[in-house]
């Protein structure tokens, strides 16, 4: 059985706080405190856990904070593997402080981490992943990554035989490409503001002329295109839904990884992904349908597939 | 060697954020975070390890938040020898926010702590007081604590020959009076409130009717005042001091411990007290001076001996 690895270079432990009423320049006593292991690849992980997809986590954890984290997510999530690179840097929070009104958000910088540090993440990688495996880079860098870091990580896992999928914006988007990942997943802005192309076919067409196999984009409301060599195919779901867009990009990695994942390796790989777009579309949506980033409704994924519209 | 036992029941992980504008109900990007281990019995700890007294932390320490914290101590005071009972709760963090303006604060509350953990932190501190030692015990009790095991715990040491000294408010410093501590110290507003009396002397007697050895109230510019059997000893600055007073009460104690510990057994305890006084109120004018709690810069303290007026 193939297992998706889902590597999350600077997660975060979410923490939410509730006040009665959040003043500026005071003394607010917290009501109440929840925890939760965050960063988007972790939501990735956690949504495949939750099918009982085989699934392990990887990325840099450190102090009490990294120890809370990993406590947290095998509390919720004991079904993923997670091996993490420890580092001395204390793992980012983020704190939601939620009063009456609305939301407070206080995010921590992901403090910086080493050369010896990321090749002893891509070692882990390397050493775990076998031919046929998918590998999920998702979300941010740590301070003071450079692209070859990642442009080295990415080349050391397909090597392997493993297909590498890359959520990522800015200088990494086009670093993932470069240096060949086989999907890369932006989303409508990240594209047009990395590639600097003017509309979304074009800013596709960009990120496959350097080098990676396919690009999947996630338009919002108007669902994703997945672009490769053989063409686009387009699926979006037949209503407009209202809730809470917080994970519903890793939703959908997590569909497109499940589906290379579960796809013969005679399946030609622009095939298997057009067959994961209608999930990617679905999980979604279910995910904007769900309160909390990293759970969906798996039986609401399942019903919501036969809702998408696809358009070759 | 005679060696302070310091007990913070409900220590604290501070974590300072420094941000440039704290905006309300939005998306703050936290430039800077440090961490420093907190709790009123953490700071008479390192005051008092910082001289090079035999000093040892106690309370209850649970998660990756009181991993940090005791890490960060043994980094920042070595000498400090730390016997935390562990409890399954996370330590409470409280956050600084600091901007241009001013701090914004956010206090978790100190999570409930059970019967069996009271009971293995009471047994760690009867298992390393000797006759001579001293306990202080400062600041608020985790959720959910009734006086009982205070009173219980305060006569477990006093059994061992270890003598008592009480920071604490509200019922816990009457419960404190009650189990007859040696020595109890309030502020004003903390022996009026905790009383009902109408002046400080009236509130000391109080207590002293209520069973405790000695109380020692601080009066903040007004220097502090001792009461016993023996009656009343006043110290206080020869001049009105500027600058932060959070750390100063802890560092009274520090000083009021100190000169418990190193009194000759044949010596009237009111004695030590009254001659500890002037060093409590140099101490606590030394802490004033310092940007940071739990840390006074000794020459200093040393000085300001000098500028402290007694009456008896």
């Amino acid at each position: 059985m193939t297992t998706v690895h889902c590597l999350t270079p600077n997660p975060a432990l979410d923490i939410t706080y509730r006040v009665a009423s959040m003043r500026l320049h005071a003394v607010n006593r917290v009501r109440d405190v929840e925890q939760r292991p965050g960063g988007k690849g972790v939501n990735v992980a956690r949504v495949l856990s939750a099918r009982g997809a085989p699934v392990a986590t990887y990325g840099f954890l450190g102090g009490g904070a990294g120890d809370t984290l990993a406590g947290l997510l095998a509390e919720h999530a004991p079904g993923i593997v997670q091996r993490w690179t420890r580092v001395p840097a204390e793992t980012r929070r983020t704190i939601a402080v939620v009063d009456e009104t609305d939301t407070t958000m206080l995010n921590e910088p992901g403090r910086p981490v080493g050369p010896a540090d990321w090749a002893a993440l891509t070692e882990a990688l390397a050493a775990s992943c076998a031919p046929g495996d998918v590998v999920t880079i998702s979300g941010s860098l740590p301070q003071g990554a450079d692209g070859a870091v990642l442009a080295g990580l990415i080349r050391v896992v397909r090597s392997t035989g493993a297909a590498v999928l890359a959520d990522t914006s800015g200088e990494a988007l086009l670093t993932a490409a470069d240096a060949g990942a086989d999907v890369v997943k932006p989303n409508r802005d990240e594209i047009l503001e990395a590639t600097g192309a003017s509309d979304v076919r074009e800013g596709i067409g960009q990120l496959l002329a350097r080098g990676c196999g396919a690009v999947v984009a996630s338009l919002g409301s108007d669902g994703m295109i997945l672009g490769g060599a053989e063409g686009f195919v387009s699926a979006r779901l037949n209503r407009i839904l209202r809730g809470n867009p917080t994970g519903a990009g890793d939703a959908a990695v997590a569909a497109l990884a499940h589906g290379l994942a579960l796809a013969s390796p005679s399946h030609s790989r622009f095939g298997a992904l057009s067959a994961a777009l209608v999930d990617a579309v679905a999980w979604s949506a279910a995910a904007v349908l769900s309160p909390v980033a990293g759970e969906i409704d798996q039986a609401e994924a399942a019903q919501l597939t036969f809702d998408v519209l696809v358009q070759e």
